[in-house]
């Protein structure tokens, strides 16, 4: 069958799209590759969800799931390889099937950028975190550390410096890659302490699997300063980039140089039929808040789009 | 006290900027002149804000509610008269008090234009509705009825043309003031019965309070056709514009020739300091998700804009 609208994934976007498309009758399938809701599932608690006091992010992706579902959307597991359009109509081609769709939304999101150091992904949630919007508030008072050099980064300092005691940026070169305002106004902050040319090396747990100590060793031979050192945090904020991966979809969208999909809140690309909504577009605030206004927003032009097709 | 942050209107834009910015530790102030919620807190039943199957927009506003006084948000009932700036301190006006801030998040939201007929106001939200969107899937299968003549009500039409078993659409004059696209797209349609020339004169319950018959008379003495006729449907559709109110703001911000403020979705205005977020300002789709997102990115926006003021 051809479905009215392709989602390529299920996160927060992509499942509002799916939603909005549903309760405009239209047919729907929605691939997933690696987890219904994204990165918020990966958050321990949810505080800034308008009309929900607290949720896991597990529960949240869960019932943004069970509503979609309730609503008649189809879904499929696999990693989408390709998109082409012939005439009218697209196909999806995942690892281990292919759909065709009038239409297809892009919202299979980015990923923060990890470390890499041993012990990682076994803290992520327990004391490393990569939103500090999302995950800050719970660190009301303590010392915690950052590490980064560029917007997000200084953002995120400038954020956690007005309710935690003290904030530790780590950065590994001896400058920042941000606005000038934000490093000013950074610069100006009695609780935010700055430490450059230091690279982290281990994540060490304490025995309840938290997160414990920090190891940093200089990054470059010529830099003054000891050669390693260990703190101990209860809280790391990893702020050193996201990783979009949209080059599959080069031949229907602009890609910018960051590998995001160039697209403004109208959520349309260059393909007549083609959307994008959620983390993958440029765009300023990534949020579950501004991921599920873009997959209304990209699912009703959609079914705008279909309904003149006349088909 | 300066408060950092005065949020004008607690709809979902407003109490979304509030919960941001309370969750960045801002002093905040929001001002509502009508009810907390804006226009959701008068659907019946919600179905389409994203992880929540089903609620009444009474509850949902209510829990937007709860949720920022929890995070410990100062609010206040009052018509804002005016918004001033001097230095850099905002000061609020309203009908009965004033209010300063570093900042000021305008969410005030529009009305959706009532046609002022007798009985319409009692009927509101049953049979009486203003959103197709919101409210058009509780009338799948039945025969609705639609009155509005440009982009919106045709935009509507054909949402509803997909579930409904008929749509029949009154317009005042014998043409529309519409996309092309749309209004091909509108008389392709088998289920889209079109009447043009009629005005709405009245609304009649049944015994119940729920809307039964729709009165219309011919708009021109010129026109053909017969002077009035009565017509049973369950569910009429009003979609003769949106009403923003924002004469008052037109020191600080640009406002279009409709009434919107123009911003996009930075939701940054001309004023340094002050920030647009919802139905207020220019956009395309005017739903609770795509406010929220408004606030979210208003509040990030404020927040960023305090912390480099370095006060």
């Amino acid at each position: 069958m051809v479905y009215d609208i392709v989602i390529i994934g299920a996160g927060a976007a992509g499942m509002t799209a799916a939603l909005y498309a549903r309760r405009n009758n239209k047919t729907v399938m929605i691939i997933e590759g690696e987890q219904f809701g994204g990165q918020i599932a990966n958050s321990p608690k949810v505080e800034n969800y308008p009309s929900i006091k607290e949720i896991s992010g597990a529960e949240l992706a869960n019932n943004m799931f069970e509503q979609i579902v309730s609503h008649g959307v189809e879904f499929d597991f696999g990693e989408v390889i390709s998109v082409n359009k012939e005439g009218e109509i697209f196909t999806v081609k995942t690892d281990s099937s292919s759909y065709e769709g009038k239409t297809v939304i892009i919202a299979n999101g980015v990923k923060h950028k990890h470390t890499g150091v041993a012990n990682e992904e076994q803290l992520v949630g327990k004391g490393v975190y990569y939103c500090a919007l999302c995950d800050g508030p719970f660190y009301e008072g303590k010392e915690v550390a950052l590490i980064g050099d560029a917007n997000t980064a200084l953002q995120y300092a400038l954020l956690l410096s007005g309710y935690c005691k003290k904030v530790h940026v780590y950065t590994i070169m001896h400058k920042y890659f941000a606005d000038k305002a934000l490093v000013e106004a950074l610069e100006k902050k009695e609780n935010i302490e700055v430490t450059m040319g230091y690279i982290l090396t281990d994540l060490i747990a304490d025995n309840d699997g938290k997160l414990k100590t920090l190891k940093f060793k200089k990054f470059k031979e010529e830099y003054e300063g000891v050669e390693s050192f260990s703190v101990d945090y209860p809280a790391l904020f990893v702020a050193i980039g996201q990783v979009p991966d949209n080059k599959r979809f080069e031949n229907l969208v602009e890609i910018n140089k960051q590998g995001y999909i160039v697209a403004d809140e109208s959520c349309t690309t260059k393909t007549p039929g083609v959307f994008v909504a959620g983390d993958t577009r440029t765009k300023s605030v990534r949020q579950v808040a501004t991921a599920t206004c873009d997959g209304a927003i990209a699912a009703t032009a959609a079914c705008l789009y279909i309904d003149q097709l006349n088909k």
